[in-house]
């Protein structure tokens, strides 16, 4: 394995820098003949997309993607799938001063010190803009879930934004835009917890010891940037439970889908713990920052998902004789 | 990658079930040269054993290692380290009556639905007797730290048991002790949570996007049977906290000593929340089972602590020409 | 991957030292219900051990296996398969000789120098007895076709010892077995080459660019201590052929059964060359030395084979939705 | 591991169709601060491009490469490097013709079979143009060498070209040329076998047991289409030697520079097959086709010996404590 590859069956390659000419993915293991449904990539990719309201960044991206390899007449060659999006505003003029200051929270420091180069453009490959290649990823490995007539659906909302709680089955309400548009002229910004739903999930994913599900879908959320923190089923609040409560054979929400690391077909939950954004004050008012990254984060969380389903869902097909 | 082995760069396989012949580790890809620390092997299979006071299973379990492989005049060859503990309890006769009747919370079921098979002894791989291996497994990459003169050290306290909060520093305090051999006569089980703290944490751990320091931490403790919650640094309440607040230059372990995915020489600590274990009622009464899992954890979570650092250790030897 | 580690579906782990106390492998991502067939076992590791006849080494080898974990009641569990064969003639004082004394053709020195160690006690993992794990691992691989009712063979037969030529399909002819005592008395020792023949391969198998079967052959083939080269199909002989000549219609011997490094189904047949063994002149004359490798070597050729098929046939069954 | 991922430590992968709009590739595991010689890159790719003389296709392929990601001020980052070459000359309105008509050698309907699909075009990803791939990979792998200012050098010749016989050492002949020029125009084609040399190799690379120096080369050279045969040090001659010979103390090329597995340090010698290039006939007449592969493979073989030498280059950095 590798630092910049996803995945055991079904493997992701992210590759590009927030200020270099592109991004792009490469999705090896994608079995042939599965339907590409462009649709879907576009409609996931434009709900991961800033400028879309006063709540998120109004950041103008560009998100044209280009299909390099991998399809042919609309259906995978079972060929690496390339998918390629360019970097057209990138702006690093901007970004020179971060040179000699680098900012708060950012990892721009750290990375300078690990590998000992000097790209002082910012952001590097820990920029928000690197799940572009998740959201693409996930999409193909939502197609295979199609592909294969599966009813699985996948879907994230967000359950708390800063102090406010929210209804995770509901868009984001005006008073939570207004809010988070409040905060971008104060400098301020906040965290949020994103809780996502797995309905109809096939019976039998995960392996039993070191590739879980529950240990591959917290591996996948603790690889987004801003995520401190997963749980599924009845989570941190299961360690004051007693267990006469908790195994109460009238109610197996509390195991969350997942029994001895395995999926039982029952519908799978989990919540993801999301610290505020890092571009705060003054940086925060000038320009293209979120103030949450929660509302941006949905499709990234369900992409992710997609991702750790349709890598068990092949692995499961060597189980048995 | 495989079900049954874990880490990049320095590898651990793990094999047994819980009714059978034997657990074993084989560990590949440790350096030569480091040198055998028996009495920390030794020490940390102890804190895992059952059978210390009233708190724990008082199943007799007999821990006898062998080293088969890998080690020669007290320092390791450079070729894969085998360890094997044979199981001297197996008590498979007192295992038929699952065979019908499935244990609630237990994962048998799953298991046999998954592969197939006929196994009705219980448990099989998803034992808590095979978190020995992890033990095991750990212990060594605790000595590649101890044999590089590295000051890093891992405590895992737990801070939750049931209702009660604890001072992870300590040892656990008498009422508990009487409040966890009082559930056991009731029949009854608690959860809790874990504090981890990697004190003295080499800089430079973790790689960019997919395996980022606080990703693998997150794998490695989902990947134990009964956790359901993994959190670092502020956590889950980082959702609600201002970024103002989050993000002050005069505090930093709201980032918890991880930034961009990669360790910065702060202490790293996190949380990890653990379920009610599941025998309940009366199987819990009669024989051998733990009222509360945490206490025996706490050299599983160290161990998983260690094959995490020093799997990233290794690998940062390359970051860099 | 791992220095100790083979294939990509189906993982075969090996450890064990020559003068340690056992060797053992374990194999990972067998699936459940394996029919287990020990005389297959015994069979193979028979023909495998030394002490055979004139023609090969007289040392007793003690091969007595114990399948550790993995299957039950006859059935793989698809759990991990480990299998420990311990080392009852190990002899290390004969080897203290070599400790100053570094055997020529031997890597021993090699060794030291790469980990830096201190054993003196001759082969470690270099050692021919290593070679048992590797029939181990291939016979559960076998058993694997024999489960899904497969009619593939794969046999192994010598082709050349030394200077004289041999029909692939005899067993060894009495006046090779004399050619081989007097060099044994002589203190001389022979290379030679082995033809693999895969008869009623299954199609399909192989992966386009990286994982070629005949990629993925020659890999398996060159991690044997001994071998020197491989080649399929018209091999070496290749180089001198007409293009209308070698892709003739009506002949497809040339391609070897396979194509754009795919089995066609067509018998795949390949060539393995041997070097002459190391143990050579007074030492080879007293103790417990072959004179050739290849007669113990067909075996771990077909063990081989079978690792790499078998690994193919489980990775052939992502190739489509 | 995956189909078209090469490499342990330092991860190539490799994606585009022939016909498609694209080739490119992403190399992970480069470590930072690599010095990158644009020079070098072009130059290798200029070798391996045809129409360079009589002997090759007089293809007008344009190789022009943009580096997407993983620079920044000529040097490696440590994030993934990313290249990609457009395909300007696809003429896929030429191949229409080969989807009734599958072409002798060539793999359409292998690959056709295997993953069901309508990929008629011809050739896809056992196109000679994805070794392009390796080519770019190649020349990074060598740009690290040169960064840690070893002395290593890797050069592959042709010593055979058909009927004949060649100095590795040399550049064709003209009389090669001239019956490479006739062939072309009878609708012929040859093999050959390239010989390649590793001069001044770093000592001590190779693992013991499935990684050794000589399988990975292996795996690399029959990874390459074309490719029957591999052979090092003393190859298929050694079965016919007396091990007195072979292990002369005064001579160790029979060994080519590995022992054990591991480099010893000397130069290190291998041979490689190629067949007939499958474009015969009335095909071969016409158009874009070269008689024999070898010339344009002499810059292949050495980017994948690169490749292998850069992986166990870094590997060999945790051997040892």
């Amino acid at each position: 394995m590798s630092a910049n590859i996803f995945g055991e069956r079904l493997k992701v390659i992210s590759f590009g820098e927030s200020h270099g000419l592109a991004y792009g993915v490469v999705i090896d293991g994608l079995p042939a003949q599965i339907k590409v449904n462009l649709d879907l990539l576009e409609k996931n990719l434009a709900r991961r997309k800033p400028g879309q309201g006063d709540h998120t960044t109004s950041r103008d991206e560009k998100d044209q993607y280009e299909i390099l390899s991998g399809v042919f007449e609309g259906k995978t060659l079972g060929t690496p799938l390339a998918v390629l999006v360019r970097n057209t505003d990138q702006r690093s003029s901007d970004y020179l001063e971060i040179q000699n200051n680098p900012r708060i929270g950012h990892a721009d420091d750290v990375w300078k010190n690990k590998f000992g180069h000097a790209d002082y453009r910012g952001g590097g490959r820990s920029s928000g803009r690197e799940t572009l290649c998740r959201v693409i990823g996930g999409s193909f490995a939502q197609m295979l879930f199609q592909s294969q007539q599966l009813k699985t659906s996948v879907v994230a909302g967000a359950t708390q934004i800063g102090p406010h709680k929210l209804d995770a089955a509901q868009e984001l309400p005006e008073n939570i835009k207004k809010f988070l548009a409040l905060a971008k002229t104060e400098g301020e910004s906040y965290g949020g917890i994103v809780q996502c739903r797995i309905q109809n999930p096939p019976v039998n994913l995960g392996q039993p010891v070191f590739h879980k599900l529950k240990s591959d879908l917290a591996s996948a959320m603790l690889g987004l940037g801003a995520v401190e923190g997963f749980e599924f089923g009845a989570g941190f609040s299961a360690a004051a439970m007693k267990g006469t409560e908790f195994h109460s054979a009238a109610d197996s929400t509390n195991y969350g889908g997942i029994r001895g690391g395995i999926s039982t077909g029952e519908d799978i939950i989990f919540n993801v713990a999301f610290k505020p954004t890092s571009s705060i004050k003054d940086v925060a008012k000038v320009g293209r920052h979120d103030p949450c990254i929660v509302p941006r984060a949905l499709p990234v969380v369900e992409a992710m998902t997609w991702l750790v389903l349709a890598d068990h869902l092949l692995w499961s097909r060597t189980d048995r004789v």
